[in-house]
Parts: structure tokens; sequence; C-alpha cells
């Protein structure tokens, strides 16, 4: 399997010489081969972290190899002790003078890197962060650019010990990437090997802050994080694009005078379920793009020397991803039981969409411990308010902070829940009360440290109610821009007001218990989201059609396009090796002496 | 992978010969072998058929053949098109009176068999469901007795068409099933291998309805759910043991003085998450015990022809398959994300119990389907309120529903919410408010049926209520009884308070929805909670502990007894075939070029 990935990873970069693609176009293209390979870390992490973090002129040597594929790369930060705090890591790099190099080690046995994709068998090179040890002093991790396998002949170099860290979670999957083990035994290395942008040694074995701030580190992080989250947008809309086709494919039940039977997605219980994941998948999208927006607002920024918008979009970042992520991979699964039965069949194309999803909520960063980062900045906002402090952002609602501590929902009838102003506030309302709550909760504690970690969780979930403000927001925001196409931007319409209620009826009790709304208005909201699933009904299947992917991408027998489920669904049963013999191979040994009662004078 | 189960199955059986060990003692033999074999369905789901569905006289034939494995069988009930609605299917049994044969055929491709456990390889014989066409009248839907396999060289018999229905999800996992596809051609049997307990034909093709009543179908379903609900709290166990033993060993964080870094276990939002799937575990371990007795309890009425409590312990037993099964999928999949990155690796013992546990939630009825006969059934219990009719079993709460309908919860310190009675009346009032609610909804609508179908999702969240409140309170009777080991008790009640409050925050909502609890009362519960926590957490480990899992049967390198995960998980990269070689295979052919920049010439 893994050779064959090796073969495929080649063969795209083949077409991209060949086609002359450029950056853009070749990662759509990576995109379209839909699986991993060593070569996904090596675009998607090594080269944003040379471009954010390397010198100049380091830059100038190392990206064109890059670029080339040259060197394959990858990214080499968790070791088997420490993932989420990086500043425990183990390895160190210490600076010897004398030779003007840094001595890569690996100290302990939980120093060893485990986990970097692409380490274990393709990469020449990595990404390497260590501790640096300068003159006997420590001055925290940073990352190194470091050689691991001949070009000769692709053997580890001396000193470097490297593999594969074993069989992960499924059965194709994530298994074609070579995540891998890493060991240094006193590896000497260049000292300009080191990424410099930040901090530097110089030859004299001196240890320099560079005028460039350290939040430039930041800027990386919202770029890929970034990509996670559109990432997250697509993976679900290929799940309720598959579920969504197989529902209305599938009938069961109620069959009146000998007529077919009921689709399954005509039950209010599939559309309660599958309607606010497709929602999802739409909202995901928009915020997805929203993001990328930010991005380069931050970007730009940074080049100008402005950091006062970063904080806030760091946390945003951080928290759309554990947001987003976590809802999906949960969407997936969700999906593949909405197809029962079938959904379990490899062949449904969920389950390997699921599990080769899932670690997005792992890798770049734990997606509770991104939520506990959101918490702390916003326990922040809040105790800096009313200190003149300039809101930013997606924390610019809390301005008005006074307004929404004491707001009343103006919600009367169903219908009322409609209009984005009722919507927008309820969610302000709802997230502006858990911050200032909880702040409040914490200040009664001795320490502001303690009180964190004693209300850690209800933290989690202010989190959460933040980010979840923002998805709906944006969604809202969206549509107040123009939207080509008849009728689309009512079906748009629909959706997030779907989205909006469905969360609202989902987080009911913090919505109640925070006063946003009164009971009343809540079981308004849930008469309205029923009105609103009955208006998306009929255009469900439009709805993830629209997502436009081709049979061949989508990968599911139960998704197609054309809704021939059970003609492909039976002949795929032969390709099972198993078949390869009527007669399966051990009956002999096996099941014949069982059968014949002749098991105990057989060796087993 | 396929053979290496033959052969553990071979040899298991055996053993179980050998050792001349009793059904019960065989079924643990099994258990411990814990992999998925077609031997599985044989015990858990062929004999129980024949037992609930045979006539006396054909057990006599039949059941000391399946004793003996002397032939092996498989439950071949669904087909490619029908699963929950079992009086869809399509496969006949016509009667031909001149031959007094039935004729099995499969008309339509989806009408071939699919999914049957144990089919695609391994049985001689299947329990065959099959529509009773008996002088040209549909009689409806049928067991019957079918060999399909030769006894003399394996291979299927004449007009039958059987296979393998190919991959499910995840790696090894069920795998190891050879769940399979099953067509017949015009094939006969003898009209005596009809399953003729409820029903039978005559030599003379007449069809006659015995006197053994329907439900005794009930029973066999009340046994198979009760045993799932049982490996519920087997595989729930399991997964937090792992979780709760690998958040004790990981540190990450907080270290202070250069002490070593915090436990995760911990943080409180570690805890937030694992604690309410520890208490779980246990919780459902009671109320499988619970169900074991109420088996027991319906089998000896059905003996003394007593149908009164049957329909009650039948929805009882559907919900509580149906809550236990989605919420330990879920509880799996929670604990590998609570072990982060090396969740994810096989090793970690999580992904593959995952696996192999979910399709739980489908088989034996899907989860959503079951829900709604519990909802239907209580929409059943409250219509004939005041009617005089007895109310039985989990139900008899409803006896003093005005009661519930009206009643305040008078907690007015955290405290309060130790006390079982305060517990027990606000899920009894939420659950039965919901119930009361949603008929007297359902009531408005044109017809019942109607309202049914448009509410269906709001009956669904009611029916979860309802198996939320049996849990809770067989956990509470469990606690009356007397419990044997010095402060035993005491921790349980913890685990009992902590399963309640939890499950109270989670849906806080309903609860303050229906009134059953003030937002004052929601808030001290939740303070409570947090103190329970406290409680709960010097004993984490030994409460895992005490479920007594060896470290051979929890396979996991993280949930070891010793806590030796980093000296363990290392050497296990070792075992990964692609570590045989050093270079990987398809490196001369894929990577070299691409490195050399020859792709150009090279042919992949
Ligand atoms: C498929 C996959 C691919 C990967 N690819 C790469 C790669 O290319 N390069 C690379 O360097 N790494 C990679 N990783 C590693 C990944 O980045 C780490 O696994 C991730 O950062 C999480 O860290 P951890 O596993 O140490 O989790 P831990 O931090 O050990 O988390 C364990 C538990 O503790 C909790 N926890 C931890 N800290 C706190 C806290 N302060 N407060 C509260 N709770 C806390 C977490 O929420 C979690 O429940 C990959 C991982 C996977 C699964
Ligand atoms: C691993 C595995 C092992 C199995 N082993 C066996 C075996 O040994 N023998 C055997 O005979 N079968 C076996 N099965 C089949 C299994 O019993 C069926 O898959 C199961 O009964 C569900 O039926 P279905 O797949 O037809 O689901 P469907 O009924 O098609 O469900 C599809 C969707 O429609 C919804 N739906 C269906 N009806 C309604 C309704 N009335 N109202 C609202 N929503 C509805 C469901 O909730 C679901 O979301 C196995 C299946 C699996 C996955």
């Amino acid at each position: 399997m893994y050779k064959n990935t090796l073969r495929k990873a080649a063969h795209t970069w083949k077409r991209i010489i060949k086609l002359r693609l450029s950056e853009q176009e070749a990662s759509m293209l990576r995109f379209y081969v839909d699986e991993l390979a060593f070569t996904d870390l090596h675009w998607g992490m090594f080269i944003p972290a040379i471009k954010g973090q390397g010198m100049e002129q380091r830059q100038q040597k190392w990206l064109p190899l890059a670029y080339k594929m040259q060197l394959i790369r990858c990214y080499a930060q968790t070791e088997l002790g420490h993932g989420s705090n990086v500043q425990g890591l183990e390895t160190t790099a210490t600076f010897d003078p004398k030779s003007d190099e840094f001595i890569m080690n690996s100290p302990t046995l939980t120093s060893s890197k485990w986990w970097p994709g692409g380490l274990g068998k393709a990469s020449t090179h990595g990404v390497v962060y260590a501790r640096r040890l300068v003159d006997g002093k420590d001055h925290g991790v940073n990352g190194f650019i470091v050689q691991l396998q001949s070009f000769d002949d692709h053997s580890p170099l001396p000193g470097i010990t490297v593999a594969d860290i074993g069989m992960k979670f499924g059965n194709g999957a994530y298994n074609t990437m070579d995540n891998g083990v890493l060991r240094f035994d006193h590896v000497r290395i260049p000292r300009d090997q080191m990424l410099m942008r930040v901090s530097q040694v110089t030859r004299e074995g001196k240890y320099v802050q560079s005028d460039v701030p350290r939040q430039l580190f930041y800027g990386t992080m919202v770029y890929v994080r970034q990509t996670i989250v559109a990432n997250a947008s697509c993976a679900s809309s290929r799940a309720v694009c598959i579920a969504t086709r197989y529902s209305a494919v599938r009938r069961q039940f109620g069959s009146q005078d000998d007529g077919p039977e009921t689709q399954v997605i005509d039950y209010k219980t599939q559309q309660n379920k599958l309607f606010p994941l497709v929602v999802t998948a739409y909202a995901y999208r928009f915020v997805g793009e929203w993001l990328k927006w930010l991005y380069t607002d931050v970007t730009q920024r940074l080049q100008a020397n402005d950091f006062s918008t970063l904080p806030e979009a760091h946390a945003c970042t951080a928290g759309l991803k554990s947001l987003t992520t976590s809802t999906t991979a949960d969407a997936i699964e969700e999906c593949r039981k909405l197809c029962s039965g079938h959904g379990y069949l490899c062949s449904s194309g969920l389950p390997e969409l699921f599990v080769v999803y899932v670690p997005a909520c792992t890798y770049e960063g734990d997606n509770v411990v991104l939520l506990l980062q959101v918490a702390r900045f916003l326990m922040k906002t809040v105790s800096q308010l009313g200190s003149g402090k300039q809101l930013v952002g997606t924390t610019a609602c809390m301005g008005r902070v006074e307004h929404l501590l004491q707001c009343c929902s103006d919600v009367q009838q169903a219908e009322d829940w409609l209009k984005p102003t009722a919507i927008l506030e309820a969610f302000e309302a709802r997230a502006a009360r858990m911050s200032v709550a909880y702040a409040r909760n914490i200040s009664k504690m001795p320490s502001q440290e303690e009180g964190f970690a004693e209300l850690f969780s209800d933290v989690v979930e202010t989190a959460v109610a933040h980010c979840q403000l923002i998805v709906v927001s944006k969604f809202i925001e969206k549509l107040k821009q123009g939207i080509p196409g008849k009728g689309v931007k009512e079906q748009l319409q629909i959706l997030c007001n779907i989205y909006a209620l469905f969360l609202l009826h989902k987080h009911q009790g913090e919505f109640l218990a925070t006063g946003a709304i009164t009971l009343k208005q809540a079981s308004l909201a849930s008469d309205q989201l029923r009105v609103l699933y009955a208006q998306a009904c009929p255009n469900a299947i439009a709805l993830v059609d629209a997502f436009n992917y081709t049979d061949h991408y989508l990968g599911s027998v139960l998704g197609r396009y054309d809704g021939n489920v059970y003609p492909n669904l039976y002949p795929k049963a032969w390709e099972e090796p198993l078949n390869d013999t009527v007669v399966p191979d051990g009956y002999h040994e096996y099941i014949r002496p069982m059968l014949k009662q002749q098991l105990r004078t057989v060796r087993l």
C-alpha cells in the first residue's frame, strides 16, 4: 500500500512539472488525488515553517530546493513524551563554538520524535524542533533543518535512527502516511541550519533576540489552521452528500396500497439529524472563506508592523479549528450511522473518510487545549472591559456588553426567529453573559490561575459559545452580500436560519440559564425549526449536488449521483479477495474437522 | 487474517470439548478470545432463534447438532433492500404441496440476503427469513432452516450463490467476520424446516396459526438485546480503563521548579470528559444486571401464559439497547480522543475497540428505529392514563402523573442534590412532562399517525429521557441493596450522583424547559457535580482497576496496569512491516527519480 502511495505522489509531482502548474494549481491537484502522502506535510507544514521562521538568506537556499522537490521534508515537532506542550520538548541542540555546529541529541526515551508525517520512510530532511543549549544556558525550543537520509541510497545518516511508528486507526486511511520515529545520537549540523528569523546564535556562540517579534510565529499558525477549517467544510460536505443521496434512494416502511415504501429522507428523525449537518457544511465553508480573508489581513498588518489584531485573530482561528474539526468528525460518523447497515461497508466511502479526517481533532493543537486558549483570551477581554482598550474583530460586540447583559429578546412568535437581528442578539447575549459570569466566578477564587484551573470546563463551554457566535455571524454577514444565482440567496437564508436555530435548540440549556431567551422563546424556536426543515426538504438533493463532487472523488457506492446504489453494491462484493475461492482457505484445516468432530485428533 | 480467525475459533471449540465446559462457561471462553468469528452468530443468534421459534420436536433434531457444532449456522434475515423493515423482506418460500417442500427463491436483486455474519464462508446452514407463499396467499415472513453448503466439500449446494460482502470499517476489526451475501434460485427444502412454533403449514398446504402467541417472538428479542446491553458495559469499561490509566501516566504542562509536569487526569477538562464515562460504565453494568433479571421474569411469566409485562419489557430493552450502544460507541471514541495523539495508534487498542463495537448501534435494530418504538409505547401509556389500566415496570411512576406534572423540586442548596429522592423526582418529572406534552401535541394534529410522523424527533428526545430515567433509577435501587466491601457503597454512591448530575447538566435545557427544575437548581447541580468530581478523582485508578481486566485482554499499550507506557510503545513501532527494510520498497522507482529530477524520463 505504501509503495502505491509513493507511486501516486511521484506521478502527481510529474504532472505538476509537466503542466507547469502554479503553487495554487498544484495544491488543487494534490487535493483531488485525495490520498494522504508524505508530500502533504512537505507542502502543508515544512514550506510554511521555513517561510515563516527562516532568515531571508536561508530561505533563498532551502525554498527553491523544496519547491523543486530536490529534498523531501517533514515537520518534526512532537515527541513520545510531548505534543501539546511544545516548550517541554526534550531533544537538545547544543552549540559547539569550536566547530560552529549544533549537536542534535535525544537524551531520553521520551525525547524520541514520534508522529511526524513523512518522517518514517520518505523524508530526506526535517524541520526538527529542539531545545537550544548555548554556552550552558537553555534558550528554549526552536526549529532546525536537519538532513536525515543520504542522497546516495536513502539510508539514515550516521547517528540517526528513523522508522515508521506502525499501524494507525483504520484500514487504508492514514496508513498511506509514514508517520515516523526519530532519534539522534550526537549528530552535528552547521550553525546556520537553525531557523533564525526570531532569534539568532552568532558565530561566537552568543544568543541574540532579533527585532522581529515573536508573534510572527502566530502568523504561520493562523495560516495552517485556516486551511484546516477549509478542509472541515470539504470533509463534511462529502459526508452529507453521501448520506443525503442515499437517504433519498433508501426506502423503508410505510408502503401503502402496495406502492413504494417511504424514502427515509422523508422521516423527520432522519431530517433532524441530517439537515443540521448539511447546513453546517455550508456554514463552515463561509467561515472558512472569512478566515482566509482574516489571514490576508493579518499578514498585511504584520508586514506593516501592526500587531494589534493578532491575539484576536489567533484566538479566533484556534477556536474555529477546534469547533469545526470536532463537529466535522462527529458529522461524518453520524452520516455513516444514517446510512445504517450499508454505511459500515468500506464501499460506502464513509469509514475511511472518518478515519482519515478524525486526527484533525488532534494535530495542530489538541482541540480541548485550543479551547482553553480561546477561554484565556476571552477572560482577558472581559477583564479589560471599560479600560478603554479597543475591542477588535469578533470581540467587538463586547463593546456593547452593558446592553448584552440586560437585553431581552423581543421574539414573540415563531417567525420572529427568522430575523437576523433576533438571532444575532441571542447568540451575542449568551456568549457575553457566559464570559462575564465565568470571569466573575474566577475572580472569586483565591488566584486567577487557581480559578481558571478549577473552572476549566465551564470555561470551555464559554469558548464554544463564542466560536458558534462567530460562525453564525459570518453566515449572516455572507447573506448581506450580493449572491449570484436566482433563488440561491433565499435558499441560503433558510440554511442560515436552520443552522442558528439548530444550535439554539441544542444548547437550549445555556440560552435559558443565561436568560438570553425565555422558555416560551425556546419553544417558538423549535417550532420555527420544524417549519424550516420542511422548507429545506424538497431541495435537499440540490443542496448537496451543489458541492459538485464527481462520483470518482466521492468514492462511495451509496452516494452515487445517479442513485444506482444496489446494482453497484452487489458486484462490489465480488471484489473481496476472500471470494477468490468458493471454499475458504482454512476449510480443510479448521472447519471440516470441527464439523466432523475430529478436532480431538487434530493439531491446531 | 480470516484463516487465522478460523484457527482461533476451532481452537476455542476444541478447548470447550476437551474441558467439557457448560454452555455458560463456553460463552465466557469465547468472550475472552475477544475476536469476532462466525461462531458468535451461531451461538448468539441461531440457537436462541431455534429455541424461541422452533417446534419441540424440531428443536430435538437441530439443537443437539448445533450444540455439538456438527453444523454451523448463521442468522440470515437482512437483505440488500430491507433491514429495519423485516415485514418488507422479499425472499420467497413458496409451498409446493405436491412434493411437500418449500421453494426458496430470490426474485429481485434487493432480495439478496446481505450482512448475515458467518454466512459468507463458514456456515453450513442458515435460519433464513422468507415470505411464505402458500396456496397463492402471502402469509408474511418466517424463519426456515436451510442447508447452504455441502458437508462433503463445503461447496454451495445447487441453486445457491453465497459469498462474502467485502471490506468493512476498520483494519482487523469486524473483518474477521465473514458477513455474507446469499441468493436462491428455486432451492427446495422439506416443509418441516420451517420454524413452526407460532404458525404452521400442514401437509395439505393449509396455513394454521398455532395457539402459541406471537409475542413469544419478543421473548427472543428481549434476550438478545439484554446481552447487548451487558456488552455495552464491557466495551465502555475497557475504553475508560485505558483512557484513565493513560491519563494518570501522561503528563503535560504545569511543571513548577523543574518538578514533573501535571498528570493530565488532574486537569478539570479531562475529568469533565472522562469521569462521566467511567460512571456510565458502572451504570450500564447495573442496568444490565437488572435486564437479565427482567428477562428471567418475562420468561417465567411467558411460561405461565402471562403476557401482561411483555410490552413494557420489550420497549424497555429496545430503548436501553439504543441508549447504551449509542453512548458507548461515542464513549470509546471520546476515550480515544482523550489519549490525543497516541490514541490514534492501533497499539492503543482503542481504534479497533471502537470499530468492532460501533455496529451494535445498527444491528438488532437501528437505534433510531428502536427509540421510535419506545416513543410509541410511551404515547400509548399516556393515552391510557386514567383508564384504570395497570401501569407496570418502569412506567409505574406514571401512576403519579398528576403529582409529577406539578411538583417543584425542593433542592435549595448544592448538597440537596445528593438525595436520591431529589434526583429521582427531577428525572421522573422531566420524563413524564415530556411524554405528556408530546402526547398533547400529537393530539392536536389531524390524525395520531400524522402527529407522530410530524413530531417524530421530539418524540425521540422523550424516549431518551425515559431510558435515562430507567438507568438512574436502577442505579439508585442497586445502592439500596447491601453491597459487600468496605467503603464500596460510599464510592458507588458518588458515582451514582455523578451519573445523574452529569445527565442533568447535559440535558439542562429539557429539565428547565419542562420546569422540572429551576435555573437556580440547575446551577446548584453544576456546583455539586464539581465537588463530586473532586471526590472521585483520587479513586479514579482504583475504579477502573476494579473492572479487573488483564493487560492481555485490554490489548492496549496505553492502558497497561504497570503504567510502563513509553518503554513499551517505542519497541512496538519496530513490529511494523514497513520497517523490515530501512529503505522503503519503492524508493528506487519513485522517490529517487523525484529527488534527482529525473521524473520526466521515468515511466510511472
Ligand atoms: C495523524 C497524526 C499526524 C500527526 N502529524 C504530526 C506531524 O507531522 N508533526 C508533528 O510534529 N506532530 C504530528 N502529530 C502529533 C500531534 O501534533 C500531537 O499528537 C498533538 O499536538 C497533541 O499532542 P499530544 O498527543 O501530546 O496530546 P496531550 O497533550 O498528551 O493530550 C492528552 C490529553 O491531555 C489533555 N491536556 C493536555 N494539556 C492540557 C492542559 N494544559 N489542560 C487541559 N488538558 C490538557 C488533552 O486535552 C488530551 O485530552 C500528529 C498526530 C497525529 C495523530
Ligand atoms: C456488522 C453488522 C452485522 C450484521 N449482522 C447481521 C446478521 O448476522 N444477520 C442479519 O440478518 N443482519 C445483520 N446485519 C444487518 C442489520 O441487522 C441491519 O443493518 C439493521 O437492521 C439496520 O437495517 P438497515 O441497514 O436496513 O437500515 P435502514 O432501515 O435502511 O436505515 C437507514 C436509515 O433510515 C432510518 N429509518 C428506517 N426506518 C425508519 C422509520 N420507520 N422511521 C424513521 N427512520 C427510519 C434509520 O434510522 C437510518 O437512519 C448486520 C449489520 C452490520 C452492520
